[in-house]
């Protein structure tokens, strides 16, 4: 009932007044167009600007999150009184983020600012560009806009968090114009690998803006047609002040290779697997992958099992929607797979980077309750290890190998392609786009300088080229682009239900714990005469194997006993300086005897 | 002095009987020659086997480390009553491995069958196959044998583990045979990226054994000549019963490129460095890479210093040794960097990995006492990431690149080869050996598979192909090779000081810990009674940030308190049954509140 009132909402907001049709804002864009000039003349391109305004009001734009670092992206919008926000992505903790689930950037700035916030804008449904989206919502209710599939994928989570009712979502298309008072926002079709992915052209008097989000340029893309590249053409005809642009594959010459190659490797590999059962590992929100693999499993006359929470979530999502087209009686589920033979399956799942707990993992280490890997299984992980996950994919690979399977998983089968531009395409677009400033965006430090080298090859002066970092504050006007005071946009860990009670000083804990364990060492005291009254007794956890080491720790807890005594003795009676000392002499011996430093923790009551 | 003690020791060992000279020894082989012919004809060359024994002793090859994982490397040789082992080396732990400092074999097999065990055979001085040596040799004194360098590198070890006085070392040359009592050892020369390497022909009345040891086909190679291919090829002729070949590459079609080639992309980097200060990290051992920045440094008339400790050590002994050729007035010293332009200075480094504490890591992170990055470096990464390194490697570049140096480290430039053989590489040598049995050693499931599959498309039958597992043993004869029962052959964790100390208990602590901290909750009862007198109190480390979270704490002080009450009017007694009721009550509410189990730790006093 709830996704009905949201839906309903939905259609409210889509006739609000914020919105023009695509058609209408095109043509009153087209009438504002400036004439065609080539790339040279950029410079000149600009001088409208210094005309219009001796003072002008710069357009500022806030970076809180996506610079030197891959993950978590949010950018804020700001001219005169007026801001907005795009994306709030989350980034998964690195391995020294001992136990934190997952990083979402720092709202306080948008809070502070909260009643100036008009929207956010969502480019696309992955996690790095709406996983922060429920936690931001909780502190500041604004509304969200996004492509269909982008909501229908941003409706599952709230509804995770309890936030469906409450959240105005509002669904634009590729074309769309949404105006607030002092900006317009226009959605641009980009292909990437997840459907329904959309680039910015945002306006405001100081100049346009254009934010590409995620993008590849693929000519023969599965669905929904080839990147606008005609409007990104247009818009860069017209002047465009900055271009914000996706860095990550900066540092790949070449081009990114069509999605549509994939299905073909798929064709030629299904045949070559016989008689075996297909298992396909990709991520939950390439659509497009799923849409291939179905289409060449039901060519081939197998059934389709999918299996993996957020690949059922993402199928369903996708199917009724529309963006995916399952033809009849090729979907079985993943219950009745053994009632097939193994010739006539296809299994879709996820974990393809290896993830601990996903269904391949669990498949690899004979760990899962409904598929059992034998010699007659033909893997194929359809998606390149991300920097970071090589070992745990390459450990899925061996474990699936010990089972006796055959396993597909290197580059050189074509069985995945990038959802990101390579250096061609991102040049294609600066060239097309003929940006003022450049701005590199999404990606670590190598990423930006090598995606900034390549705007210097285009021409880009030096100095109009900034690489932020975030908490950033760029202010641009058609004169310059300089860095100004910056806001807070540091790393927000989420831990359970904890969002933000785990920092630098519980992590260095965890690193302690974690690397060599803790030493507990608890005594009584008496409360008046400070005499030892019971204790101490020392436990140890992550330490050492204590059957085995016995006489270690009955030493510790000698050289403790004789630590209170000497305290006791020498009429030392404040309780932090007879832990003090407590904790110097066991971590004294303990680092004698073993070369280790676990953390001592001592614990005094006084009875 | 303890040094010089042991080169007379080896220079004695040289002149034991044990030792037939290089050319006697091929001299006596060449007599024993079996009539040229080809692979083809493989099963006929093993008939002189079958006919001379019809109940044939079998020769037993126990596989102790370095299958099914990178690293601590080492093989056991068994014939009738004697036995000699292949190498010990190291691993480097698993992130989960926490705390971990270094993996080795466990030695228990060896350990009871000290008295049969003739010797150790070192095939190079890389940690993976010399780095677990010292810990063996404290429990069982055998004679080592390696070549010049080798035996340089292992007194190294040695002496920081007190043993140099303790252990024979025996220096033997390519081409040199040691004879046991049942076997004979030869060594053959082979390239690979560390000087002095080896592989070995290992006869025995069972028949002949090739393990290649770590090696690579460099046509044209810093120093030390090509790898002895006429030898393998006589070999091969003569009849092998089996081959061991390192596997590392098995996935990489081609050929290695040869180290001569690095050479080359220094002298253009160099050059192209103009007037900044070089930085070159690379791995340690590999002395061929740093004679060639030496070389081209002093081409250019660059002065080259060395920073960091694992590099020094191994320039000093290869330097010593003759391996490494300094020109004069070349090498500075490192304290006195700052003394010469930067134009006029080249440093070699460590920390090609990432390594945290690495001499290129500090640098990136501004934390190095000598050199501060700026930018006027120009910087090369002569390394490819090993895989689990990516991240790592990333973020130095990354930081290197925020302080404004230029880093060069990318594959594209060629600025590093690989010492291990790739595909072609691996076939010739079974081609020109011939084995009756291939057995793919040294890699993950993935890496023996991929070699196997080279093997079956040389034609060796898949029933002659064998994949075993670390504790697997193989029995050849020249009618079979079948796997009996295996031996232990553990992982033993390094920890500190303690060996063995650490297992999978504690590491389930320490991941328990690291990943969510720790409350203790401790509380003092009245020894008769069972009545609380002092407590309950509760420390966490590692859960929640304290000061902000006091109102956590206390409740879970609380129900601590009220748990205790519980257990007191209950009449439950027995403290084991009262520290389980406190810890399910403590746990359950912190789930509740937090959704994060972290380890409750209840310590309950008696007074």
């Amino acid at each position: 009932m709830a996704k009905k009132k949201t839906s309903t909402d939905i259609n409210q907001n889509n006739q609000q007044n914020a919105f023009q049709s695509n058609k209408q804002k095109q043509k009153s864009f087209q009438q504002k167009k400036a004439p065609k000039r080539s790339f040279k003349q950029r410079n000149g391109s600009q001088k409208k600007y210094r005309k219009s305004t001796v003072n002008e009001t710069p357009v500022r734009i806030s970076f809180l999150g996506g610079l030197n670092e891959v993950g978590k992206n949010m950018t804020l919008y700001e001219y005169k009184d007026e801001m907005f926000l795009v994306d709030c992505g989350l980034a998964f903790p690195d391995p020294e983020m001992l136990g934190v689930d997952l990083v979402i950037p720092d709202f306080t700035y948008v809070e502070k600012n909260a009643d100036k916030i008009k929207g956010i804008f969502i480019t696309h449904g992955h996690e790095d560009h709406i996983g922060g989206l429920a936690y931001l919502l909780k502190t500041v209710n604004i509304p969200v806009y996004g492509t269909k599939l982008t909501i229908g994928l941003i409706q599952c989570k709230l509804k995770e968090h309890g936030l469906l009712n409450s959240v105005k979502l509002n669904e634009v298309a590729p074309g769309d114009v949404v105006n607030l008072d002092e900006f317009s926002v226009e959605m641009i079709h980009v292909n990437h690998s997840i459907p329904d992915a959309i680039a910015l052209a945002i306006k405001c008097e100081a100049g346009t803006v254009i934010q590409t989000g995620d993008f590849k340029v693929d000519s023969t893309p599965i669905d929904g047609g080839m990147i606008d590249l005609s409007r990104f053409a247009q818009l860069g005809d017209e002047g465009v002040l900055a271009l914000l642009s996706d860095s990550t594959n900066a540092e790949r010459p070449g081009y990114t290779e069509s999605e549509r190659k994939v299905g073909e490797s798929f064709d030629v590999l299904f045949r070559k697997a016989g008689k075996s059962r297909i298992i396909v590992a990709t991520f939950a929100s390439n659509i497009h992958r799923v849409q291939q693999i179905i289409n060449v499993a039901a060519s081939l006359g197998r059934k389709v099992a999918i299996i993996g929470r957020s690949l059922e979530n993402v199928v369903n999502i996708s199917a009724n929607l529309g963006y995916l087209n399952i033809p009849d009686n090729v979907l079985i589920n993943a219950d009745l797979i053994n009632k097939y033979p193994a010739e006539s399956l296809v299994i879709i799942t996820t974990g393809s980077q290896g993830e601990p707990m996903s269904a391949l993992s669990r498949m690899a280490f004979s760990d899962h309750r409904k598929v059992e890997i034998c010699p007659n299984d033909y893997v194929i992980i359809s998606a390149t290890p991300i920097p970071g996950n090589e070992k745990t994919v390459g450990k899925v690979v061996n474990e699936l190998l010990k089972l006796g399977a055959e396993v597909i998983y290197e580059k050189m089968y074509d069985v995945h392609v990038s959802g990101h531009a390579c250096q061609e395409e991102l040049k294609l677009i600066m060239g097309l786009v003929k940006p003022k400033y450049f701005i590199p965006v999404h990606g670590e430090q190598k990423h930006l300088r090598k995606h900034a080298m390549l705007a210097e090859g285009m021409g880009i002066p030096t100095e109009n080229i900034f690489i932020a970092d975030n908490g950033f504050v760029a202010e641009l006007t058609s004169q310059s682009i300089k860095s100004v005071a910056p806001v807070p946009a540091g790393k927000v860990f989420v831990d359970g239900s904890g969002v933000g009670d785990v920092g630098s000083v519980v992590l260095r804990d965890r690193k302690h714990l974690g690397q060599d364990g803790i030493i507990v060492v608890t005594a009584s005291l008496d409360y008046e005469t400070g005499q030892l009254i019971a204790g101490p007794e020392v436990v140890s956890r992550g330490f050492v194997y204590v059957k085995e080491n016995e006489e270690l720790i009955e030493q510790a807890r000698r050289i403790a006993e004789r630590s209170l005594e000497n305290c006791y003795y020498s009429n030392i009676s404040d309780i932090n300086a007879i832990k003090g000392k407590l904790r110097d002499a066991v971590s004294h011996f303990v680092y004698e005897q073993t070369k280790r430093s676990p953390m001592i923790l001592p614990i005094i009551m006084e009875v």
